[in-house]
């Protein structure tokens, strides 16, 4: 057995995220079908962080094994090939040894939430941001930010649907930047809760909008209770961008 | 009669450009018959740079009269209500007196074209970037572009099909840029010719290959022949990103 590590690019809007489901096509199902098609092995996929409906990715990291050796060039050529037309392509194919794994070998994950405040609805970035039509306090919105950083008990900004044994995780760095009309937030941990960046996104934009301040953050944070935080950020501002493991 | 100037963002890829054609839409004939479906009335729309089908804005800029005031604010709303669901919006709207054209009254087009180099297919740049799949050497492109900074005959960069009664442009800016695989080129001119900026990007290209150096650009250009110019670049790396007025 071989094992490939694949670095991908995907727009989420088409797909009801990266899992197998029932109810539409998923990118797990796109892209194990194209590995059947190039490699005739019916393979399964496992990722580094499972994105939601309409969640983008910029460096998702997958990985599967195959019983022949596959050159890795011809492998990212063959893949690409077969996953058109659908707005997946893999970046990067890697060999690795039977110990590294996608999901539980990563030490960092890093998603960037982008919103962009102007009055007129989106052309270019549409369904690839959060459109707010009101301009926000992008200062006030970092200054709060920081409350989360460090190791929390983040059940206010877990999905009430979160499977996670533990509800204690571990932010590194929230950084809440502006480049004209578009807000950049970025988050690195070593993981994350179900819905944790839009739901920690949806807190800072009341922030933003000075309807909530810094302590208000914080008092989210210490009430333990999904009740207590801020609605759900859109999917389509959400890009999962890297994921870093030991070796890199 | 009140003059109104429109600042317009639009997706080129569905267009058959800027102008109206009889062998598809375009973004005037679509913007026109949302003017009218608001207003009630037929009116002719002049821009600043009549891009070509695929071609991009971040910053168009067009004029059109009114026989009745309409408060500015409600035209941008209006318009874009009824802009949906084509890929353009209308960013802003001021009241002009009769002395402003878009075309005539612009003192500088800027354009950025975007290349993105790497082997997979663009995913989330698709139409929107030039994807080219091996390196350029960034530096020796900005050098070369340096020879055509300025006021020159740009006959070797104007498409054949250019109605420009003159070759002669000053170019007032022209750089290349890289921001990890994406490369940006930015053009600042009073005016352009037709296909001048995507003959130019066609011709730097190949100083990225290393095929020309820089040298061959100064070659080109003094040959006065758009045969001894490099190949046209795509339409969907292109944006014209801002247009200045004397009152900006």
């Amino acid at each position: 057995m071989t094992r490939y590590k694949l670095t991908i690019e995907y727009d989420g809007t088409p797909f009801v995220g990266w899992q197998w489901q029932d109810n539409g096509l998923s990118v797990q199902e796109v892209l194990e079908q194209a590995i059947e098609k190039l490699c005739g092995q019916k393979v399964k996929t496992y990722c580094a962080g499972r994105t939601d409906a309409g969640v983008h990715a910029k460096g998702q990291v997958a990985h599967f094994d195959l019983p022949q050796p596959f050159d890795v060039y011809r492998l990212r050529a063959g893949l690409n090939y077969y996953l058109k037309p659908h707005p997946i392509a893999v970046l990067r194919v890697e060999e690795k040894d039977e110990n590294f794994h996608a999901r539980f070998s990563a030490i960092e994950r890093r998603y960037l939430y982008r919103i962009i405040t102007r009055p007129a609805p989106l052309v270019l970035d549409k369904n690839l941001a959060w459109h707010i039509t009101q301009n926000l306090n992008v200062q006030a919105m970092h200054e709060a930010a920081q409350i989360l950083v460090g190791r929390h008990d983040f059940t206010t900004f877990r999905a009430s649907s979160c499977q996670a044994n533990s509800p204690i995780r571990t932010i590194d760095k929230l950084a809440v930047t502006q480049h004209y009309h578009e807000i950049q937030i970025i988050v690195h941990a070593r993981s994350f809760l179900h819905h944790q960046v839009r739901n920690i996104v949806g807190s800072l934009k009341l922030v933003g909008e000075g309807k909530w301040t810094a302590q208000d953050i914080k008092t989210a944070l210490v009430a333990c209770d999904r009740k207590a935080g801020g609605p759900t950020a859109p999917a389509a501002g959400l890009y999962l961008t890297d994921v870093l493991y030991e070796d890199d």
